[in-house]
């Protein structure tokens, strides 16, 4: 096999309008999906990706899926070789990325972050949601939400992107047309939100294992999920009004994917649910609104960086339900952390990103 | 292999204690897992299983587990032997018992059916429904619904039960303890409900197969399925109030069991959930609340005829949420049907469905 | 939910003809399958189930399945309870057993292990398949191994039993007819195994992760799997004739199963192989020769205790197919030391095991 | 949702360095993998897609993944659109193309035929195969076989291509270089091939249910599959040895992918079988040799034209197991289908083809 090399071992440093990354976290699910994406971005050259545990040890050897496109092999993230990229991925679990960035920024990187540690404007919320401290806190401010649907142009000059969170993105584009145009009871949202496996990470936990979720279905953290703070300050903060909702995510066995069935109280019966959806998104090129009476499968937007969603009224009463399927690896992590990438560069938001949903 | 053979070829004459029984429509997996679970019942005896189809095949052809255990041939339903059965089961689809009862009744036959024919009361909601006239309206009012928890009393004489369907089982069992103490609102009902495959039946239809259902899921008949005026029909006899439900059906990729993850606004605040349901179900043997703050899979009731609830108050908000866990073929369909059978015959109602959950 | 407890929460000293019974290493999906045979054993009275990490804590919150079924905790297994029962099952990983046995023998235990501590006569092929000293060698040659289709006397009065592992029983009681008979080449076989995910035990390990396995397939251990010399050493010692065999496990995204699929090179073309299939297991309860031309799925077989075997000769040529399903926690482990307990206790050997596949 | 899209209503007559291209039976699983890759290919242009029973129907309509990428709708293969291809695919089941070929090819189209019906040089074999007399048997001496691998001059001038079948394609990749070498007995060969689900195709067929498949695994047609004499001929024909194969094809509860376990008895004991299998694939950019002692998994392949193989020789002893895993739609379908488009055409092989494996 040969022909098919994408990314060299070192940065060439005359290789000028390449856009030099680094991904700190690659050997989880997100970062692989971050490797295969930017492997065939045009723009992008990846030049180092950390890993502690597997430091010298090929990318390709733990994703032999990257044989032949990733070439290049895991350092540890503290020989420095980080401060040389114009932007830096963490693909970490949350908690590591809010003691690295300072750092880097300082060195001049751009840092899009995948995890949850600069999501939350508060401090307190985060802290209380994470149980431990914030280690900088004072970037919370600058910190620009990765949601790029409901501000695509705060993402140009962003130093520090802090993208949504898989259940948030599809929960947000689910039902903030609603609440911007102001149709719908802020105050008494629900989410029924069912994930596939991988959004659970590539950690050896019991819970995550094939014999622990094939062929069967359960609900989890309907106690409070990390989630609930960050979708209420988004739903709140892009529409103008205090959000308050019901989430109850779901544990399906299925590789990636995430439906997110929504409800909410009508509050002007006589709104056009369906064009108010096709205005809310007609410039927007990964969200795709489907015809009345549509029931979106997660497999359709499999390996792709689509959110399709589907909004009804059953019985045209007064409950709304809107249905929301995102692959949360894509639109739900990775993909959308190169769609904030293009914007921040200028480049056209769809570069890179023209993933065909895989079906079957 | 020999030495485990359970059923004969006929019924002897003189076996006068066990109930002979004939299964009408035993080719689909309802039919099946009926025979699985009769195969075990001491009380029971299967001498028919008729199809039009596989007229003259054995059992255990089309369902090679069953083979030493059912050791009879599917025989055409025209050809009388049925009525010589003291009770019929059907498990065909809907619209075909309602054409065979009323003979079968004259005949002398109990009846129990898995099927939606007799679950309405009003002929006029069923014909909307399933679309097309009721062929025997006037059983309608004789038909006891069979949900043996919420009136195991009215089962002991029935001639004619109308078993519950699956979605049904899990969301009555859910909801109604809320209703019945009145704590909460009748009218803003909510059911998220996930199916496995294996509640489409075994007709060869594309949405079925395995490369349409796999490693995905999907709403479906979100505008109106026909299992709704069944639900609000049982929540409002059983409760005495008019209830009113947003019911969303999904389609999960799992072989058995449904999820219903059920949402209601508390009208009475102060109310201790936990206590209300453990009390309501104290007697009921396939009834299994769990501890506050459980979070049921459906694995866990595989192949039994257990539901698992667990009740959740998120936030100490107004938002009640009930988990439900059934086996739709079990609990959701043949099980039940047993259940109803040992108590239409004075048994105990376990009988035969001591099944431990398969896991995994 | 009441009416259903089986086990009490401690043995009745009078409850004379009970077998007594004790389990370490009952948090593992074998030690769960061992429960829930077990519950409805009427022989077995469950005392003891023992575990290190979990002491404590009821069963059935490990096992929610098992609700209402086993109604004991997990104590340590240091606590001298095992003394005090008849029979000790060993649901443990290898290298575990080796070291308990002795003291509880000496306490006047009979031991049935699943694991594969006293599986291979010879300690020096113990030691280099498992790559550590064995602890108690003496032992090896007083253990029975419980394969009881082909030794079922030698179990009656054994007090240590070493049962077949989940790959062995399959392979051997696919190929045993036929080196038996004499009629394949007993140097020139094949056997290509794929298993579900089960066998890999509920240690929380990445490659038994949900998404390392779902929707994918590989063979692995190809070079050598431990479970080659005790199948080769069953081969040989139950046919006579020196067995030499290529092995490739496979994982299968399943959760339970395996599929062996045997190949052998035929030296007697005259033989009737589906006759000699016949007569050999003509009075072996759990093996289902089925038809010619049959092709057993390993689902027909799910839950229960069955072998099922189909016996090819493509195109009439040398090469002999031989298609082998069992459900490898039962009859590959848990079920098969149930049947091994009844012949060590002079039951009939279906007692307890009339359990019918659960299928789909 | 805009700015995705790829194809046009109908082909620009000016757009002269586009390849016109038709597909037949667009609504199967190959033909939607074969949208889905063209949407990509930079030197395609997608004209007509037929379908007789969806005419009229949008293609994104059938296949939500497209929505966006293909924009075209369904026509009747009768209306004489395919005539004004530059290239026609054949992705029907077989029986089809056979009787359609010989007036496209009169028409001045090329012809890439996915179906097995131009696979086999003899008609009588072909016919006793597939049970029909073969329509255009004069052609069968034209067609050129599409394994590009082993004879991409060949693609070069065809009018005519015959795609190697999927397990056909595992097979010859695992076994030529062996055979092609001289190292092994061409007489004892032995293919154990698992395939997903998706290998049956989107037929509305019992044994295609979700419920029949998942969480299960099961052999078919030992007694003889129509792809065994496509495989020996291809043996034979490449490596001009006459090969003998024992074929034995297996369900695998999956989506995608074939897992090939190659078995071949060593003639030549001093082989150095790892060199020899890079040599023989070393300008193959869709062969993935793998390092010594690999396992390679189907998924590490999803959804990408790449074939991994690894060789063995378990204990140092004749018997060679070669491992081969594709993705039965892609490298065993529609991306070998460009593959071999891209070399009649005298593009790079890899034109359109840089589809890293997803993974999970």
């Amino acid at each position: 096999m040969a022909g098919l090399s994408v990314f060299d071992h070192f940065c060439e440093p005359d290789n000028s309008d390449m856009i030099k990354i680094g991904i700190v976290g690659a050997t989880g699910y997100t970062g692989a999906e971050l490797m295969r994406i930017l492997a065939e971005h045009p723009q992008a050259e990846l030049c180092v990706v950390t890993s502690r545990a597997d430091a010298g040890k090929p990318v390709a050897e733990l994703y032999p899926s990257l044989r032949g496109r990733v070439n290049i092999a895991y350092t540890d993230p503290q020989d420095g070789a980080l401060n040389d990229c114009e932007l830096v991925f963490f693909a970490t679990p949350h908690g590591t990325s809010m003691h690295q960035v300072p750092a880097l920024l300082e060195a001049g990187c751009r840092i899009i972050d995948l995890s949850a540690d600069y999501r939350i404007r508060d401090a307190a919320v985060w802290e209380t949601a994470y149980a431990e401290p914030h280690a900088s806190p004072a970037l919370l401010a600058e910190a620009v939400y990765g949601l790029p649907e409901w501000q695509p142009g705060a993402l140009q000059d962003a130093r520090l992107v802090a993208c949504a969170g898989c259940y948030p993105t599809a929960v947000q584009l689910g039902l903030l047309p609603l609440l911007k145009a102001g149709v719908v009871d802020p105050q008494s949202l629900i989410a029924d939100a069912k994930s596939g496996v991988s959004g659970a990470g590539r950690a050896a936990k019991i819970g995550s294992l094939f014999c622990e979720t094939a062929d069967s279905m359960h609900a989890y953290g309907v106690a409070g999920h990390r989630h609930l703070p960050e979708i209420e300050q988004g739903l709140s903060v892009f529409s103008g009004k205090a959000a308050v909702l019901t989430f109850v995510p779901h544990l399906a066995p299925m590789n990636r994917g995430i439906h997110a069935t929504l409800y909410a109280q009508l509050s002007d019966p006589s709104a056009d649910l369906q064009a108010l959806f096709e205005a809310c998104y007609a410039n927007a090129p990964f969200v795709d609104v489907m015809p009345t009476g549509s029931h979106p499968a997660t497999r359709s937007v499999r390996a792709s960086n689509t959110c399709r969603l589907a909004v009804h009224r059953p019985g045209n009463g007064n409950t709304v339900v809107v249905l929301s399927v995102i692959d949360n690896l894509v639109k739900g992590a990775s993909g959308q952390a190169v769609q904030c990438m293009n914007l921040m560069y200028g480049l056209d938001e769809t570069t890179g990103l023209s993933l065909t949903g895989v079906l079957p």
